[in-house]
Parts: structure tokens; sequence; C-alpha cells
């Protein structure tokens, strides 16, 4: 796989997906000595990047294959996003979802229409569950991670972001790009885009479910048990196989968060930035918090060197200039489905933070 | 002043505003049995719409005078973008705020180097406080709403969301569009911008002060004694005559909205649209709930029916059709800053109800 096929996919995905704004935030680019760019995907349908991945596995599925509907499996959600992509498409889904998915994603699939067979904890149960269901009915399993067509609907989001802070910047570019990274679907499609610019890419993910960076230290695909977060939407037992393929040898570095880090950065984002992110969703921007990565400030390129001292020229002594920003870093807020309760205690505990 | 003075201002703060998303949330549009578009000016500098026109008044004002600095007067959120304006050209900014002003709005506006002075509680106070500044200073005051520079820049918001309605639907226009008023900045801009396009304007303002919906009714501006809401921002004595002007024959209908009514809808737009507003900003979507707007569906404009039928027909029977969609509505969300407890306590109140 390469950049073609995110590009073949946003091509497909126009006019079904969102794009999404990049937003900016002063208070977090002080707090991060940075200039953060955050793609917000908790505004996408469904409120979450996997909305992209979904519409276009279904897009490229064979119509009369497509008719008997789609089979998923996901602790949430994928499963409102394979939900929303049938019902889009006009046909059936059912969803394989763990015993505790969280309350609101449950909801948000069954308002989209979609049956839900509950299976397990862990993405193996509800694999296992999917299979079965698959082998029965004849309808075809819409892969949350793992499989190219996820992969490259995920990647429009990259995509994207990079074409807006372009357009932004007088043809700028992203210094590094930060990605939540669970089973993979996301950071596979980053790394891919990516990889075609040439902007770095640093995995985030909860220090008790950790599988990637484990695997990455490892030289090798490895599983683990994953342990209590309050970002469920990173709990996979291991990174996908061909997001392993894709991921593991381009990354430049991995970050594991503590869970204080991901309530802090939540909170920051609902009071600086204004958009509510679930805990998964923050766990990119709790890397960027930390003010720890490796990189510096690319030089300008020319018309946008040139572009900051024509704005910076307004008022003698008030412009920053181009050349004197820090990095610009991209932080992909990968979903905003979250508990109201949660959020309520997580601004008690950080609300006077920002 | 006409929809001219606004596009001029447009064109003013091309590159200084940020060009805020229009929002859509299915969760909102089946609660409002409408298509809503929320456009949000919580994401605007500053977190809110106030913005735009502390930067053209700013950006109008000789530069000569402007070197003496600027005053102005506010509850919150026009201080900061006062504030603000002033940082981005390099000049100084004093600001009389009310001693019960939001703790988050004050450190906003202390963050963005400007200098406070507290005075009193209502919008005549601050005032007099300004003036008494000015007389000293010789510095120019930034009218938070009564001037034609502020009321021309509000009204690119309303600009803006017409222009993204109609990039959105191929050339579709709003049925309606619903705009908090305090002072009446944002809802003079909007009429001016809407009486160019042919789209009803209501007004949303809370029952304990509403001096709008009064003055509408009497005919003549009249003054209230502002009783205790939790829109912050929606707050002042009496309209601007300049605004009472422009909006008073203008407006299609008034609406007052309930205490429980604000924070309902912010607990609404933060789970459905995933967006942090303040009280104040939430007033124009509680309107919009009640379904109440005497406003239907327009009949599409050609290209709009073309292109809904072309899309629908993409899958025999999935399609709505551009002729069946309930009425188009605008909510103006005016801003952002609030306080992170009463976000956690209405979440208590209200989290269950999306």
């Amino acid at each position: 796989m390469g950049v073609a096929d995110v590009r073949a996919a946003a091509e497909r995905l126009a006019g079904r997906v969102i794009r999404t704004p990049a937003l900016r935030c002063e208070a977090l680019d002080r707090l991060a000595g940075a200039e953060v760019w955050l793609k917000a995907e908790n505004l996408q349908h469904v409120g979450a990047f996997k909305a992209r991945g979904a519409l276009n596995g279904l897009s490229l599925l064979d119509p009369a294959v497509r008719a008997r509907g789609v089979i998923t499996y996901s602790s949430g959600n994928h499963a409102q996003a394979v939900a929303y992509a049938a019902r889009s498409f006009g046909v059936a889904a059912t969803i394989a979802m763990p015993t505790d998915a969280p309350s609101v994603k449950v909801a948000g699939v069954r308002a989209l229409g979609a049956t839900i067979v509950f299976a397990g904890t862990t993405s193996d149960d509800r694999r296992e569950a999917a299979l079965a269901l698959a082998e029965a009915s004849g309808a075809v399993i819409i892969e949350p991670f793992d499989h190219p067509h996820t992969i490259a609907g995920q990647g429009t989001a990259t995509l994207e972001l990079c074409e807006q802070v372009a357009e932004a910047t007088d043809g700028g570019r992203l210094d590094a790009l930060i990605v939540p990274v669970g089973g993979g679907g996301l950071l596979a499609g980053a790394c891919l885009v990516c990889a075609d610019a040439g902007i770095p890419v640093y995995s985030a993910e909860p220090r008790s479910c950790d599988a990637f960076a484990r695997s990455v230290e490892a030289g090798a695909r490895v599983d683990v048990q994953p342990g209590p977060t309050l970002a469920d939407g990173l709990k996979p037992v291991r990174i996908g196989a061909l997001n392993w393929e894709i991921a593991g040898p381009a990354v430049a570095g991995v970050f594991r968060v503590d869970e204080p880090e991901l309530g802090l950065a939540l909170v920051r984002l609902l009071l600086g930035a204004k958009v509510l992110v679930e805990p998964s969703g923050a766990a990119a921007l709790a890397v960027a918090l930390r003010r720890g990565l490796p990189v510096q400030a690319a030089e300008p390129a020319e018309a946008e060197a040139e572009a900051g001292a024509a704005k910076s020229g307004a008022e003698p002594g008030t412009g920053t200039g181009a050349t004197t920003r820090g990095p610009r870093i991209g932080v992909l807020l990968s979903g905003g489905n979250v508990a109201p309760e949660l959020v309520a205690q997580l601004l008690g505990e950080h609300g006077g933070s920002l």
C-alpha cells in the first residue's frame, strides 16, 4: 500500500465524509511550546474518524455482496461507523460489541438502526463472534483496522490535515504528527501519507495497553493483556498484521501516556479548544503537552517565508515571523463519544488546570 | 448601513479571523425537526464572535490614533476580543469589566496582556468607567455593540454561514436564522446580511433579560433591570441605538428562553455536536429545539435540486431527495467561554438528555 491508495479513498469519500476542521488554540500552543494543529475527527460523522474507513470499505464492496448486509466487531466507534455506512448504502448491519462498551456508544449504534450482538470484552472475543455471524449469513465483515480499505479510509484524515496546513500557511507543512494507536488503522493510514510527505509520525497509547510500543521495542508484533484505561478505544490485544507491517518500520517514536495525562488533555481540549473528545481522542495531545518530541521547526518554504514576512510587516515589531515559530505538530483527535458522567468527573479533577 | 458594509469588513478581516466551521449534527437535527446549521463562533479567536467586531474596529482606526491604545467595557468576551485585537496591532488595551465577570473571562483578558479596571455590574456602570478612562488618556473606545464598525464585523459571521450553506448544498440557502441578542451587535449584523438574502431572522434572549423582545413589543427601545441568568453575555440594560434601528424593524420574531433550556441546549451541543459553548452561546439552539419557528423548507434552488437528485440516485430507495427535507435553520453559537464547574454541574443535571 501507499499514499496513492489513500488519495483514491479521498476521492471516493468526497461528499460522504466531513472535511473536519484543523483547529488551533493559543492556550494549547503555549502549553505545548509548539504550533499545534488539531485534526478534529470528533466532529466527523458518528463522532469519530472510523466513519472514513467504514464508508471506504462499503464503497468498495460489489453491490450484490453489499446487499447481503455487513458485519463487524468493535468496542464502539467502528460499530457506529459501520452502522452509519450501512444505513447510508441502505443495507443491514450486525455488530459484535463488548459487554463493557460505553452505553453512549451502544445507544449510538442502536440509533443508526444496526443489530447488536454482545460478545466478551476483548477484541478476540468479539472477532470470533463476528466470524460466526458471517459464516452463518454470508454477509461480509468490515474489518475495524486490519484491512487495506479500512487503512486507506482512515489515512484520509491525515491527508486532509496536511492539505489544511498547507492551505493555511502558504504551502507549509507539519514538522511531526502524533497519532493515537489501538489496532493501528489511523496510524497505518497516517504513515502512508507521512512517508510520502517526509513527516515523522509518533504513536500515543495508554501505558496499560501498550501493544504497539512493545511490538516496536521487540521488533515483532506482540500481544498484551489490556489493563484498565479511560481510553476504551485503544484496547486491542494486538495491532493488526497489515497495520504492523506498515507502521512498525515507519514510526519515528512511540509514547505511552498515563491515565491522569489523558484526563488532563481531555479537559484542556474542552476548555481551550472548545471541543469534546473522548479519552482515546486526547491521547495524542497528551504527548504533545509533554514537550518531548525530538523535532524542531523546519525552515519555512519560500512562499511561506514570504507570506510570513508580509504579514508580520503590518506593524513593525509585532509580527513573529515565520522563522521563529516552534515546531508545527499535528495531533489527531480521533473521536468524541464519551459518557457525560466521565466528562463531569474529569472537569472536577482538572477543571482549574488550563 | 447595509450588507456592503459587512462585505467590506469581511475583506478587511480575511486572514485575521478564523473562518469557523458550520457544524451539522444528526442528533440535533432530529431533536429540532430541522436541518440545523451551527455557526461555531466558539471556535473563533478568544472563543467568541466578538473578535470580528474588535478586529474590524481596530483595523479602521487611524494608525496614529490607534497607537494611543484602546479602551472598552464588557462583561467578558468583548473584553478578550479587544485585548486580542490590540495585541495583534501592537497597541495597549484597558478594559472596564463588571465585578461579577466569570473568572475564566477575566483570566483570558489578563493572558492577552490587557489592563483591567473593575466597575459595577451593569453595562451602564462599566461604560461610565470607560468614558472616564478615555477622557483621561485620549485613547479611543472600541464599542462592544453600538457602533457601525462593530456591527459590520459581527455581521461577517452570518455572511460566512450563508456562504458555507451555499457551498455545501449546491447553492441552497437558510430558511431562517436564530441569533442570540444582548446589546445587539451580532443580531444587527445578521439582519444586514439576511435582509439582502431574504432570510427571516429570529432573536433569542434570556427571559430575565429580555430588553430586545420588550422593545419590539413596545415598538420602541426600552430598558430592563437584568435578572439573574446563566447567559452572562446577554445581560445589557438595553439594546444599542444603532442596533435597534437596524434590528428592530428587521426581525421576523423574538424568543425568550428559560434557564433550564439554556443548560439543556449547552449539554446537547456538547454531547451531540461535540463543542463547548457558554450558556449565552446556546440560546439560539434552545429556540431551535422548541420546534416553534413558523418556517418551512423553501423549494430547493435548481442546482441544489439536481444535485440532490443525483446524490439520492446512488442507491435506489435510500436517497431522501432535496424536496423532503425539513427547514434549514441557521444557529449562531456565539461563544464558548464558560466556567468548568458550571459545565460539570449542567452535565450532572442534563447529561442523560441527548
